[in-house]
């Protein structure tokens, strides 16, 4: 049997966006922050978190987006770092890395590269059952690299 | 007894240099180069490496280099993914996370924080014995990374 089950996760410094599909049934997504503490510390609480969400759900891949600079440099070391631990996360727990730019999560998820933020949540809302409670984007982002994994590997099948 | 033992990791993706410091004693040094193989599996070597050390030695610090952006973001990406998986290596081992500048480095080991690379080593090598062989520039920065936190914190005792 094909298990097909992804963890996507949008990494993050204060807040990780993680959801976990299994084919196309959305079986858990989230919005974590670690509590404020030194740097290490809270590199620490998402790696912590997501090997438990590994460990919890035994994902055949992880899907993490790539990194693009932005303005803030800063911002884009502590992001940077937070995906090192992350993928590690999963190499830890022999789970394959796949990453997707964020053109490619829009463009599966939308049609469109280019598709505006909002964009992208609608069809989110579209594509995946979700309940009424709010989210933050980086929950929605989470799905989309998600739903782009699993559509992926539709055309790549193990 | 103050411990005042030091891991000092420059870090880095393709090699990562490493020194452990008891006092102004060097315990050991090495340049690290995880396998060729993928990304997340090469950090996960890192990870791994730096955790053995810190079980093997028990330093009660680890040193790192703040990491300053250069005109290459996509290697400052990957080197940053290591940065965070050398923290969480530290803080899964409750050991402190201390961070230095390359001019606080270079400043701690030669009085001037503009000095030039091959002054760092003659200064490395004037104050810690150290055997023939030779060394590449990461096992030496991280040296005198060592010598910088040791000397930062007879400044400020535990």
């Amino acid at each position: 049997m094909q298990k097909n089950k992804v963890i996507a996760v949008d990494p993050g410094y204060d807040r990780v966006g993680i959801a976990i599909m299994h084919g196309s049934e959305l079986l858990h997504s989230e919005c974590f922050s670690p509590d404020k503490d030194a740097h290490a510390i809270r590199l620490k609480m998402v790696f912590e978190r997501v090997s438990a969400l590994i460990k919890k759900y035994a994902p055949d891949a992880l899907a993490i987006e790539t990194l693009f600079f932005s303005k803030n440099q800063k911002t884009a070391i502590k992001v940077a770092e937070a995906r090192g631990v992350i993928s590690i996360a999963a190499a830890l727990a022999d789970c394959p890395v796949f990453e997707y730019s964020p053109q490619e999560v829009k463009l599966a998820v939308t049609g469109s590269g280019n598709a505006a933020k909002d964009a992208v949540i609608r069809m989110v809302e579209r594509l995946v059952p979700l309940s009424k409670r709010k989210r933050l984007d980086d929950e929605y982002d989470a799905i989309a690299l998600a739903l782009a994994h699993q559509a992926q590997s539709r055309f790549n099948p193990g």
